[in-house]
């Protein structure tokens, strides 16, 4: 009999590791993406620091699948699913399928200020992450040749904007760049006017974990120079941003803000016309299909599933990459005309990283901060890199700027005059191509 | 006495060797960029073919001249030159100098096409490198996927205009990607399809080379399927170029047009209002002065100078290498009121490589093409690549790319729809922002 057509929308974590687990499979499967590049998300932030290139966290999905016959990569970016007529849809064309998987994971969400984002950039995929390298790199710039004090110090204060592991890790990395990079390179700045404010609505950041590891967390922080503000964003403008903290206003002067405060779930979930939680994610049934479509599964940041406690499970890598899995093999066992089995999350730990050599790490009864944490975190992560040169490129690098403070790729380059005197309020504005040379 | 203010305009070999010459002479440097880097050009094909990344082939200016405490780098577009009020001029302000430096470089130049950059474009920064990649990239994700096989062949067609140097390294790089990546990641393109072809209006490749070497580098083209084609581009357009063979014309249906026929030196040369020659360069005096104003130097690319038998030094690195610390030497000379010194040109060779494991080199007596010639190549790129870091991640890239042909970053992003049915319309259009997110 012919064999069945599985395709799978995302080359990210949950994506990839679905295909893998339909290797021997009697299937035709089909890997789908917008972008040509699977991406090492919880390493992004170096990238958008200067710490590590594009290359060393990203890598073709064509590459990642190379060995594997029974699979085809696609770039395209699909815009609907017909789950009637069985069909992805996308610019230029469509695709059949027996069965399907959503693994589109999330974009940055702005909580109805979608006016924000051009303003504050989220971190999601490389462009993000080289616009907001450019953006902290020309507010550099910018403030060393400012002249008027009140420009230079708007220059020099960096706003983060949510207290999760993304923020945490992006002040913590800013701080490192204040600390080492910018007193020997801008020689017209004084570091001790750096300001790098992480703004968290709840009272502890990294919520996500323990209480005690929130404590260290922010202690090694404040260590860095980061202030840790607990409050709300009710404005964000090119040159200032408003907070409430308490029944207090605050306005700070700000040229540059980073969004990590909220991501929303694919949009692709929406046109299946299934329940969809409030994160925009597809709640699906305990075997991962998506309620009335036997043949769709969902998983990783797309999927709402809860966890016994009755909690959402994170959208961190761990989860899709359980769960690709067990989608790929109750496709197989649907093709067998067995009976699916339900998803359960196996909680391998939870780690955070603030800066050079901190970091917090929660292995159920371990839980570790500071330097060991670190050295957990660095391990984990090189251990999941793609690919053996990545993970070589990687650790060099990394060993080379923990001895030397030196960033490896402390470039400016692809974005019109990002940061330039008025280009914020140009983007804001909506004029412009954010993309363009500023050579 | 007040030590004398010294502009240099551009961080390139020329205009760093200048400010290197210049740390132990009573002099306060500034140097001015539109870029945050220096970028070693020539290894900038090999971003553009996915094999390095950025970073190893570009360095912050400010980190390169961190340790000279006479420097300055301010990153700024310089727009004009007031020799009479020894004034830079730059958006949003000016610098006051009692000498200067032009080591501006130099543009791609189309021969009064220009309506030709948006559908072939040059190589000669990061942005150009970043979009050619990504066309080149695209035209294979679009050939895998069109059904059409005239739109397929046409997606498969690589034209590059221009048989020196760039152009032959690009031809030889893509001849690779050709020969090693494409079949194992493209499974709906024939290799066999796949043409490279190099346009040059001369008889022969490489002409600044020896004729023997010429026709060496031409037969290890040819070795990588590259047709070599001795003819004159008549037009150039999205998915059609018009060549001119002797009397015969030919029409190529190619959709990707690679520019590497000529360049022209930055136009700042002309706000001085004296002499240029033919490629917009300054023609200055023996000791590189500028006629008329004996504080301005010229040097690399920006300067129109000839040798000893009457013919213009060529556009490479160790011409400005070494012109750079002449024009130093010459303002130390002049602020002690010595008389100053003639430039002579100590050519220590030239090198081209030709894809994976093979160039040329002219070393005067010696005279080396193949494996020999390409060990050689290498061992003189990394030797001069600047910053250790750079240099032993480039070789250890290198190693790794020759051993698996998988090239490290072969990355798309940063770029609106490269490459999309109907871009290369759109862009010649001028619509649409070339460097807007295509994810």
């Amino acid at each position: 009999m012919e064999p069945a057509n599985v395709v799978i929308i995302g080359g990210g974590f949950g994506g990839l590791s679905a295909a893998r687990a339909l290797a021997l499979e009697p299937v035709r499967v089909t890997v789908i993406d917008r972008a040509n590049h699977h991406l090492f998300q919880p390493l992004l932030y170096q990238v958008a620091t200067g710490a590590l290139s594009p290359a060393e966290i990203a890598r073709p999905i064509r590459a990642i699948l190379r060995k594997q016959w029974n699979v085809n990569v696609v770039m395209h970016e699909v815009v609907a699913i017909d789950p009637v007529k069985r069909q992805v849809q996308f610019k230029g064309g469509s695709l059949q399928y027996d069965y399907l998987i959503l693994a589109a994971g999330a974009r940055h969400a702005y909580f109805g200020h979608d006016e924000w984002e051009s303003v504050a950039p989220g971190l999601k995929n490389l462009e993000d992450a080289m616009q907001i390298r450019n953006r902290i790199l020309m507010a550099l710039e910018n403030a060393d040749s400012a002249t008027d004090p009140a420009e230079k110090q708007a220059w020099l204060t960096f706003v983060i904007v949510g207290g999760g592991p993304t923020g945490v890790e992006m002040a913590g990395a800013i701080g490192e760049i204040a600390r080492h990079q910018v007193a020997p390179d801008f020689r017209r700045i004084d570091v001790g006017a750096i300001r790098v404010m992480l703004i968290e609505a709840a009272p502890r950041v990294l919520t996500s974990f323990p209480e005690k590891l929130s404590t260290a967390a922010g202690a090694s922080l404040r260590h860095l120079g980061v202030e840790v503000l607990n409050a709300t964003v009710t404005a964000i403008e090119p040159s200032r941003v408003v907070l409430r903290l308490g029944n207090e206003v605050q306005e700070l002067a700000a040229k540059t803000t980073i969004w990590a405060a909220g991501v929303a779930a694919s949009p692709l979930g929406k046109s299946l016309g299934v329940p969809l939680d409030r994160a925009g994610r597809v709640v699906v049934n305990r075997d991962l299909t998506v309620p009335g479509y036997s043949n769709i599964f969902a998983i990783g940041d797309m999927a709402g599933f809860l966890d016994e406690t009755g909690k959402q499970l994170p959208g961190v890598a761990p989860v899709a990459m359980q769960q690709g899995p067990l989608a790929a093999h109750n496709i197989a066992r649907a093709i067998r005309g067995e009976s699916l089995e339900e998803f359960r999350y196996k909680d391998k730990g939870n780690l955070a990283t603030i800066g050079r050599a901190a970091a917090v790490a929660d292995f159920g009864r371990l839980k570790l901060s500071g330097f060991s944490a670190w050295i957990a975190w660095m391990a984990v992560h090189i251990f999941f890199l793609i690919g053996f040169r990545n993970r070589f490129v990687a650790m060099f690098t990394w060993a080379w700027t923990y001895f030397t403070h030196d960033r490896a790729s402390m470039l400016i380059f692809g974005q019109e005059g990002v940061g330039e005197e008025g280009a914020n309020e140009k983007r804001a504005a909506g004029e412009g191509c954010p993309g363009k040379k500023i050579l």
